[in-house]
């Protein structure tokens, strides 16, 4: 459930996703989980994210932000990550 | 969790945080759940929003996007919005 995106559902449209951040020149990517709760067969997670976007011959950008995850366990035991949802806490500019 | 801010937490931080979006404008707010999980005391739901922001004296603006908001089951059996987490849909103008 990316910024600035409809839903991307299915491993072709999240594999397309990611592919495309990259290609925008995302890099150094990182997470702070705070929080991850079980409770039966959905966990939730949260956090922090920070990365840097290194466009083409332009300066690096920084971005930061938080994010939820679910996870459902499936039945032959193994955690999907069924929803992924973040924002950047940078500021807007108001110009 | 706002976009462009970081964590509000606690009573007064949201209601200063939903003060702020009613004064810059924002009407119109609707949501249309498309999920609703529920495992013991944990419950998740997510969907899509849509709203209307009119700044004093400009154009009205629509945004919509999607969220994700975490339940969790009181002692009291009453249930509390734990977690609260959205982002816009609309595509960002380049430039």
């Amino acid at each position: 459930m990316p910024p600035n995106s409809d839903f991307r559902v299915g491993k072709q449209q999240i594999e397309e996703a990611i592919a495309s951040e990259i290609s925008m020149g995302s890099t150094n990517l990182n997470f702070i989980q705070t929080d991850l709760i079980v409770s039966g067969n959905i966990a939730y997670e949260s956090g922090t994210y920070s990365l840097e976007i290194k466009p083409k011959d332009q300066e690096t950008v920084k971005d930061y932000g938080k994010y939820i995850v679910i996870w459902e366990k499936q039945e032959n035991g193994k955690w999907l990550m069924k929803k992924d949802i973040w924002n950047t806490s940078v500021p807007l500019l108001v110009q």
